[in-house]
């Protein structure tokens, strides 16, 4: 939502009143309105030398080294309009983005954010999700640092999380090793559950529908578990057992989960025992960090214990092997 | 093209020979398929020390801070699949995000590349585009670090490039002086004389076409700017008046080009005196590099002097304020 009263923008020679002036859409402000606007509502904190309105952003690397990836969040296939507020997909890219990086133990620094859009799109609705973005950074001690803007018949965004491994190695998903203990910080399967409600076109409860729409990763669990000496460590954002599948694969080891250890009461009661088990195992987008940790570590209670590694390959549920797809997959999917 | 023999990509626990298995489209291939494909296309150079495959990409930044710009490439909008070969678009993929790093002052180092495609896509495209991507890169230092996947009705790009300050300051829009000297290394208009002529259905002359389908940013020119003290720089991506006017706006100058220094028979000879103006002018997606040196500086031949920095605000073209739009609009246009 625009605030009241005045939002003055500088966009090059011309000042436009985002407010009283009656412009409302992408096509009346223009690209360079636009710029100016996200400028204006993106304040760039302390690990931002060089924010939005330059060729590239400058930021802080005291490691010496960089952290960096890349996601799409685009309209109709990660979110959709009608279900979430502008705000929600705004914390949902940053999320999506940061948790990559905490998830190599890395402290998130920054985002850029590439925005393509229809030109009927309604300049609050970039208000709201410049908002949520900024919120979300927040939460991960990171600023917006730059982007881009485009048009399309959809909203299209691509977020790049930047970050600082503060002087560790970053946790690679090759280096679980068989004893090690299995935990996980953050939930499992709301965001699954969360997304079986609104396909439902149920709105309740909150908390799994937040879930889906407000993924809510503990970004600070991630450099945390590099400084525990954790040997391997992912986001949960394919399914658990897909994303487990990455580390066995990546180091040569075999995973095996308690389904006792990751049931989550709240999703049994309002999606059933199947549903349950399914969404723990399968269901992506939590965004929580599962990662691998030599036995004796001892653990801080956010991380919660749901397996152990062995010698083998793959991953199992119970010593057995899971009876169904572990995830996600774009292009079969 | 897919080379001749077989390509083995390690993908999970099963191989896919992409070549003799009848696996040509990215629905067959599967999402960690493609990954692998790309991991085994995409070979990092020393900038990378953690490349495709993990959460994130980890890459050298020895300056301590690390410049960073993201640009959408989205199919019909800044490529079309039935002008521009598969290799065509990852060069300007490439060259799009990696100028921008140029533009600082920087070396580039990385580059992310989120794609999303229908899933008919061949996969001999992707092999081409990687081709396009990798050698684009090579052109300027860098590597493919790391990247998403997703689906969608058609080919849409973001790529992040990274890059490093080499212990001198970036160099930003807002540094011109009055008394400056404007000088562009690169060519300007032949991108969009290229456009010309292919929106009129030629493929001739070569050099233009090949302008806008293949840009070939000069990116040792940005370091090599900020080493002799340029005071401003930018890339030529909107078009020459729109990219300097982004100079005049935030150093608060006016900046007068010379018409006589930046015409190029080669566009008036294809395409007319007036076409010639307008695309030297308003052309975009040359990604030149255009900076504004203290006077006196000893430029080296590629840069080419074209106009002055004077006290007052906006761009003029020989003293005179230049009768349309200055470039691109993505909104509006």
């Amino acid at each position: 939502m625009i605030p009241h009263g005045t939002v003055e923008v500088q966009t090059g020679c011309a000042h436009i009143d985002l407010c009283g002036g009656g412009v409302i859409n992408l096509g009346e402000l223009g690209e360079f309105g636009l710029i100016g606007a996200l400028e204006s509502w993106l304040p760039s904190g302390p690990t931002v030398l060089t924010g939005i309105g330059d060729d590239a952003a400058v930021l802080v690397a005291p490691d010496g080294r960089v952290v960096a990836t890349t996601d799409f969040l685009l309209e109709g296939r990660h979110f959709r309009r009608d279900w979430s507020s502008s705000s929600d997909v705004g914390h949902k890219a940053a999320a999506r983005s940061l948790a990559d990086v905490a998830a190599m133990g890395a402290r998130p620094t920054g985002l850029l954010v590439a925005l393509a859009a229809p030109a009927d799109l309604a300049v609050s609705w970039i208000r709201g999700f410049t908002q949520g973005l900024a919120a979300e950074c927040a939460r991960a001690g990171a600023s917006v640092a730059g982007g881009d803007t485009s048009r399309a018949t959809s909203v299209l965004l691509a977020v790049t999380g930047l970050g600082d491994l503060s002087g560790l190695g970053p946790v690679l998903r090759s280096g679980a090793r068989p004893g090690d203990v299995v935990a996980v910080a953050g939930t499992l399967g709301r965001a699954a559950a969360g997304l079986a409600l609104l396909t439902a076109g149920l709105t309740a409860p909150g908390s799994l529908v937040r879930a889906q729409l407000r993924p809510s990763p503990p970004y600070d669990a991630g450099p945390e578990a590099a400084r525990l000496g954790a040997t391997s460590m992912i986001d949960v954002s394919d399914g658990l057992l897909a994303d487990l599948g990455h580390i066995a694969d990546a180091s040569d080891v075999l995973v095996d989960v308690s389904s006792a250890a990751v049931k989550d009461p709240l999703i049994r009661t309002h999606c059933g025992d199947t549903a349950e088990l399914s969404c723990v195992l399968t269901g992506g987008e939590d965004h929580s960090l599962v990662a691998t940790f030599p036995v004796g570590v001892d653990l801080p209670p956010r991380w919660k214990l749901i397996g152990s590694v062995r010698s083998g390959h793959g991953v199992t549920v119970d010593g057995k092997p899971y009876p169904g797809p572990p995830g996600w997959d774009h292009f079969r999917g």
